[in-house]
């Protein structure tokens, strides 16, 4: 949660709260704002885009401050510009405030630099809510074999149509890679695995988790210090 | 800037500051701190970075309480899973804070959400530091083609040997792009273009500035509301 984002909570009459949006300070934090969970939980859809959309908007003409809380970057899957279209159809001023996102700060809690020099010094991040297609795959396993990182979201239940994918696209079964669920909840987890056995050592991650692949993940495994090395070398 | 960077800035006894980490507040934010610029301007390099690492390890060993303060995301980039190392060897205890990325958050400046359903699930960001590589060049074509979205850091020196690599690889030049400088300061500027037109267009920018490129752009340019409709076309 940056400050930007905290200012604008503690101005708002209303609040609308997504499903993986921090909120365990959010009394306190938007003291005077009446709060709407208008959550989704993963693969089931609480409050209808649209019901949002008209929530938005109605509270901002009824002369409300509305705040649209969610988690990560509202531009990183979020829906955010689409929310920002509606209201500005609708002749609402809306600021956007950046967050952090979970592609970076999730590797980053199991300790994975999503750039490495010497390592990686290209990322992508990529959304396998759907089956990810031929050329994204394509992609992705000519960017993990020049040494790139990539950063799966929701990309849990299609795991093994990434794994096989890649696979076919010859990226090493040596490809290390980790996963974090829960991030920042109690219930965190963070796991290491590579293309090799992840079918097997991924089975019990359940979502919200992030999966990161590529060599830099390395730096969680047993090869941390070549991998570091490497980083030094080329200062 | 994070609430949990701002809390570990309020208990730290040094700060070892960037040059473009955000700092107008530092004063208030880090009381009781000694503050020390160890910044680079970009092609210039203030403290070693050996150095650096020797100043955190040194006040550290001290006994006193070291905040790495950097701009962005300390592990896009940032040479944070170096320092890390270093503080790790000598046997100190660190935590990182992740922060709102640059590559995301300046196009979001500019009204360009990095992704955008039915145009962009998949982003890639990348560091022009240095000219970017043949096989480079051939990942982020690839993507583009493919509607992806391109951040380009520190890219502004060798955008002419990008823009040639792109073209030479087929992208389109009616590719929208974004260039956004200075972002989050008082000089800030964003500039809409095209692959066609951006040697001109951009001939005046200066670092540091991030470079987007892709369709999702376009958001920001003349097509505006049709890229926006097939957001919405998805839903």
């Amino acid at each position: 949660m940056t400050r930007h984002a905290l200012e604008a909570l503690s101005r708002a009459d209303v609040v609308l709260l997504d499903h993986l949006a921090p909120h365990q300070d959010l009394p306190r934090w938007a003291p005077k704002a009446e709060i709407i969970d208008v959550g989704k939980t993963p693969g089931k859809h609480r409050v209808p885009q649209r019901d949002i959309d008209q929530l938005m908007v109605q509270y901002a003409q009824a002369g409300r401050t509305v705040a649209r809380l969610k988690g990560g970057d509202p531009y990183v899957f979020g829906r955010g510009a689409e929310e920002l279209y509606v209201c500005e159809q609708a002749g609402i001023p809306v600021t956007v405030y950046s967050g952090v996102t979970s592609s970076i700060a999730l590797p980053a809690l199991a300790g994975v630099p999503i750039t490495l020099r010497g390592v990686s010094h290209m990322f992508t991040v990529v959304s396998g809510h759907a089956p990810l297609s031929g050329s994204e795959l394509d992609q992705l396993a000519g960017l993990l074999k020049d040494g790139g990182t990539v950063s799966l979201l929701m990309g849990v239940k299609s795991l093994p149509h990434t794994v096989a994918g890649l696979r076919k696209r010859g990226v090493p079964e040596s490809l290390p890679m980790i996963a974090v669920q829960d991030g920042f909840r109690p219930k965190q987890r963070e796991i290491y695995a590579t293309l090799d056995d992840c079918l097997e050592t991924l089975a019990d991650v359940k979502p919200p988790a992030v999966i990161t692949l590529g060599e830099v993940c390395a730096v969680a495994g047993p090869r941390r210090d070549e991998v570091m090395a490497r980083a030094f070398e080329t200062h």
